[in-house]
Formats: C-alpha cells, structure tokens, sequence
C-alpha cells in the first residue's frame, strides 16, 4: 500500500499502538454500559475510572473535574453554552483566532440575548495587550483563549490571562486541544476555570474528548439526559475511546519533553530552507508548539500546494482542517493582519511522533521543486 | 474467565465480530481527518459516504438526510433543542414514557419559555387517545414519541401519531433506538420529521448514532463549529465508529426477521414461567418489541433481584440502564398506573444476537430458585 509522508498531525494523529492494544478488549470481550448493576456493568465503570484519573494526572487536575465528552468540539460547545445558559445575557469574549468551534457556539448565543465580543492579536497572533485590556474593562461574564493556535502554533500566556480575567469577575476557559501533549499544560497552575481537551490529536482515538472544569463553575449540560457525568454530560459512555484517551494522556505527557525537542529540530530543519523560496514563515516571532510550522509563498495558492504535495506523497494542510470545506483564507491569518492574497497561499506543515528526519529531508525537496516549478509557470503565463 | 449469560442487550450490546472486522483498519493504517484534502482524508471520507448510504437504506431515508452524532442521546438533544431554538417559544409534547434523553432536554426548554407538555400513556404504556387529541388541540410546535420503550418493549403507532401530529402543524420526532434492528423502521413510510438511531443497541460501537431528518425540518446545530454534517453537527468524525454504524445497521436489517421470530419464542419461554413466581409481566397486552421482558414479583425488590441473578452469573436489569443511578422506581411504570411498591419490584430481560435457549432454561430455573428463596425469607420475618 502506498503510505503518504504523513505531516497533518495538528489534523488528527494515527492511534498510537499500545492505545490501541488497551482498547482492543473494549471492543471484544468486555462491553456492558458502565450505568448497569452487573459484571459487565461494573467492569466498564472501573476502566472508566481508571481513565478518569489519568486524564486528570497528565493536566493536574482532579479527576472529579474531568468531564468526559465525544471530543473537542463538544466540550467547548458544552463551556460556551452550558455557562451561558445558567446566566443571564451579557458579555462573552473570544480571541479572534480561536477554532470555530469557540467562536460558532459564541455567535450562537447572540440569539438569546448575548454580546460576543473578539478579542485582537497582534502581527504574530498573540492577544493584543491594549485590546486584552479593554476587552476587560467591559466586563465579560465568559471568556474563552486557546492555549495554542491549530495553524501557526502560537502559544499563549493562558496563566496570566486567566489571571486577570478572573480577577475582572469572569468565567475563563482555555481550548488547550493543541497544547495537550505538545507543551506543558496544568490546569491548576494555569488558574482557568476549565479547558478542553481532545484524544485524537495525541495519538488516542476519535471519539473522546473532556472539558476539564472547576466545580465551582455552574454548567448546564448540553446534552441532557441518564445523568452520566455528574449530569453534565448523558449518554453511554464510550468505553473504549475513553480507555484510549487515558493511555494516551499518558503517552503524551511522558514523552512530551523528548519529542518536543526532537520535533522543534525537525521543524527548524523545514523553517531553514524556506527562504531560498522566498516563503515566509507566520508567527516567527512568537512563541509557538514545537511541531508546527505554517507559511506561505508569495503568489502561490495554498490549495494549489497541498494538491501537488498530495500527487508526490505528503499529506499537509492549508489551514485547519476542520474548516478547510470553506474556501475563505484562514481567519487567523487575517486576523493577525496577513493580506488575504498571502493567507491564501498558507502551507501548514504540523509533525509528530513518527515523522523522522528522512520524510522531513523529502518533504524539504520535493517542497522546493514544486514551488520552482509554480513559479517557472508564473512566469511563463506573465 | 467467567462470563455471565448477558441479558441486558436493551442497555448496550457486545459488538458484532463482522462490525469489528469493518472497524479495525481504522484504528490501525487508515486514520486522517475527513475535512482534509490529501489521500489520507479523502479514504475517510468515503469510508463515511459509504457508512451514511448504509444507515439511510436500513431505514428508508436518503443519504443526505442522516447526521452521524455521538449516540442516541446526543441525537435526541439535537432534535429537541435544535429545532426549538430556531422558533419561538411555544409548546413541547414528549410522551410521559420517554428515554430521560428525551426528557431533560425538553425540560430545559422552559427556562427559555417553552411550556412542557408530557402525553399520558394507558396501563400497558400506550400513548392515551384521549389526552393524544387534547395534546394536538393544544397545538405543539414540538412532538416526540418513541417508537420503542426500552424498559417495557411497548411499540407505539408512529405512522398515525405522525400524521395526526402533522396535520396539527407540530414537528414529529421519534427516539427510535430500541426499535432499529428489531422491528421494521422505515422513515418515509412512518412519516416522521427526524427520528433518532444509535449503533451500539444492535451490534455497533459506542460512539456513533444518527438523527435521521427530512430536510425541510430547520435546526440549529447543538455542537456548532468546523461545519461538519451539513453544518448540523461539528467535530471530526468518529470514522471507525460511523463505519462500524454502517456495517452494524446492514446486518441488523438482514438478520432482523429472522431474529425476532428467535427472540420472541425464547421470551416467551421466560413468561410462561413467571405465572407461577407469582410474577406480573407489563405490557403483556400491547406489541411488543420481540427481545424484551419486563416484569416483577409483588414483594420482592428488583434490586435485590439484579443482585442475586449477577451473583448467579446472569446480567439482567432493574429498569433503565442510562437512569439507574436513580434509586426511584421507573417512571414508565408510574406513567402507566402501577402502583410504586410494584414498580420497585421490575426486573428487564432483554435478548439478542448471542442468546440460546440454554441460557434461557438456565434463567428459569435460576430465576425460580432465587424467588423461592426470597418468598421464605418474607415468609420467616413476617
Ligand atoms: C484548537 C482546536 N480546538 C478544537 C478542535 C476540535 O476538536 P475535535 O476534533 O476533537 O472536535 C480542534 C481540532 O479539530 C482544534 O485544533
Ligand atoms: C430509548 C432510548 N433512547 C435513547 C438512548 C440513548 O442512547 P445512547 O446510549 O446512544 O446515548 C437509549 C439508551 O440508552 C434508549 O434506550
């Protein structure tokens, strides 16, 4: 079978295989909803517990915090809303380079009542200080950061702006779907209310997801329901892909250190020949994951990029890819202020634990003589 | 390992080995985000094409009327709240025996204005024809009735509440998660707005359900996001789970008559002893579903029961498996008159795909004894 290089791990990751051994029994021998009062019952509530409790241990949480969820975009579906729905309209401020899966649920509450306001970042993507500021003295009753940016990496200093979101009287969540595993990540010491998490991005598999949340924090569920969840999340649980997450929670965090380093190497590898390709890399300048890289070269068209590389063997995206049906340039790039004719020649190249240096070499290669090749055809048509 | 006969395949069942076959190269080579646009995104995209043509031919439905969600629960939220959100105010119906999926999310429509309505159902759980039509006089924006009672096995006349509830100018919703696989199901043929499906009652995985929805019927997204499910439900899709859904649903139709007419003689076989225990079976005098069994024993606790019967290596139920973390006796059971003392006597049989007629006997006689036992027992305190 022919394998594509792959490098969309910001995307979704392959299920890393000692996940999957721990989630094979879950899908043979062992089954029973977790809420029976039998064997079968019992034996999955356990695994479910044991999960619970490594997906706190990797974040620093308590596992009473750990709400599970079907992924990403439900737990921060789950935050917007649920927090919403216990109060009364006001305010909720999201960055304005957040996933859609934080700004759509926010544009949602506008219907009952809400003011949603974005949050600016500056020329690298991190959130503006005058804006931040002003942001605040408006006094939002729910604002959501994300740890890190799904496109050019940035991280954000999520500690000091829950800090003084807080102290400002608001409710503040952190997507941290992309920072898990790749940076550290602790939910005490970060002081948000709750953040969200997802397998699939760390080597676990689809379908489990957790919003990590305070218990101080008042949510309605949103999906109601059997009550699982400490109520705030019903419907059977998924018992394998929660074993998986666990495993993979795991995994991750003890890896983490020694994969970012190598994978920082192979991505500076990748950033040092872009130049001679007149490319220039987005958020330089910032700090940002180890394993992400996002770029774009003057008159060539992203998609144009990725559909070549996909012909020669490697798998990249041109933006994020949950959103990537819509043709529009990546709103992150245009939010930082990027031309839309440069954000639509972006390049996203995101690795992870089995990208080796060879697929890099390749990548690196095979990248140059495309873009000549565009650039020769440019020229021809001018 | 010791593996007690399971008789509980109404709360979730063991996944059909062919299921897992068609689920198993996406937890190993194949993996890839659907949205992305390289070889390893477009396989998963088909693989979903084929799994969502798959789900819509066993129920009748086209294609692009299937929304792949998380499982039942999620779907019956979706509908609910989706569909409520996009009007105004006004009244919800749900019968008074619905799954609590069903029921809390209508609840919580009434703190954004909705009043809730629940149907009255007759002694053996059958929507009431009187208080159907002083329903409909009301004129409910929102209907929904189960086609299959998980607790009593009661079918309801779906076509005619439809088309009655139609004509009244209400949407109709029909949880049908007990029903698929086991009785026929045909979504044009019953006439119904939306109805919701979840794989891991018939041999699928955890993870994915469907709300079927005729597409004039407009919603808003619960989980809002990268615009996935036609904008109607966000998040990277669970490929395995929706392949395995597809696979599940194939062979569930397939295997559909032939099983029911399996099932109900081995149900049968279980009532015809219960007479003698002293034993009252609910809803004995309407259809039924072919696998399911509910009744109790005055006198006798059907905790107690599900206790004993696990220790004697038997998984049976006391009532709803999603809402048996709630001591209080089922509320299809008070819904249809009987008395609380009885009620908190019901004990569920629910068989499938695995079960023999060994086991059965085995249950009878196992079933008897612990009875017996019970009966002395009142018998030397009293
Ligand atoms: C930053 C970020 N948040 C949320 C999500 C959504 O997570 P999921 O795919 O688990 O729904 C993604 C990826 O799609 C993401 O990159
Ligand atoms: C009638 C009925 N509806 C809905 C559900 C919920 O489905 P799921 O477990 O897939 O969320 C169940 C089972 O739990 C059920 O029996």
């Amino acid at each position: 079978m022919f394998a594509p290089a792959y490098l969309d791990w910001n995307a979704t990751t392959p299920l890393d295989p000692v996940v999957r051994e721990a989630m094979l029994p879950w899908l043979e021998m062992r089954y029973g909803n977790a809420s029976s009062r039998h064997e079968y019952g019992r034996q999955a509530r356990a695994a479910i517990d044991e999960a619970r409790a490594k997906v706190a241990a990797a974040v620093g949480a308590h596992q009473t915090e750990v709400i599970f969820t079907s992924g990403g975009s439900e737990a921060n579906n789950l935050f917007i809303k649920g927090a919403a729905s216990v109060q009364k309209p006001g305010t909720v401020a999201v960055s304005a380079i957040e996933h859609p899966c934080v700004r759509e649920p926010a544009r949602q509450l506008r219907r009952s009542g809400w003011t949603l306001r974005e949050i600016a970042v500056d020329g690298e993507g991190r959130i503006d200080a005058d804006d931040w500021r002003a942001v605040l003295a408006a006094r939002p009753a729910l604002v959501s950061v994300m740890a890190a940016n799904n496109e050019t990496g940035v991280l954000q200093d999520i500690a000091a702006l829950a800090r003084e979101a807080r102290s400002s009287g608001a409710w503040f969540h952190s997507d941290a779907v992309q920072a898990l595993g790749k940076v550290g990540l602790d939910f005490r010491a970060l002081g948000v209310h709750a953040m969200t998490l997802s397998a699939h991005k760390i080597g676990g598999p689809l379908g489990a997801g957790a919003l990590v949340v305070d218990k101080r924090v008042e949510l309605a569920p949103l999906i109601a329901g059997g009550g699982q969840e400490r109520g705030l999340r019903s419907g059977t649980e998924n018992v394998a892909a929660i074993v998986g997450f666990g495993v993979a929670c795991e995994r991750a965090v003890s890896r983490r250190d020694g994969e970012a380093v190598r994978l920082a190497a192979l991505r500076d590898r990748v950033e040092a020949a872009l130049p001679a390709w007149g490319a220039k890399v987005f958020s330089a300048g910032a700090a940002r994951l180890p394993n992400t890289s996002f770029f774009a070269v003057e008159g060539i068209d992203g998609e144009t990029l990725v559909g070549k590389l996909d012909r020669a063997g490697f798998a990249c995206a041109s933006g994020s890819a949950c959103s990537s049906a819509d043709p529009e340039p990546s709103h992150a790039l245009l939010a930082m202020g990027v031309s839309p004719e440069l954000a639509r020649g972006a390049l996203r190249v995101s690795l992870g634990r089995d990208t080796t240096a060879e697929e890099v070499e390749r990548f690196v290669a095979t990248f140059g003589r495309i873009v000549g090749e565009l650039k020769n055809l440019a020229a021809i048509a001018v």
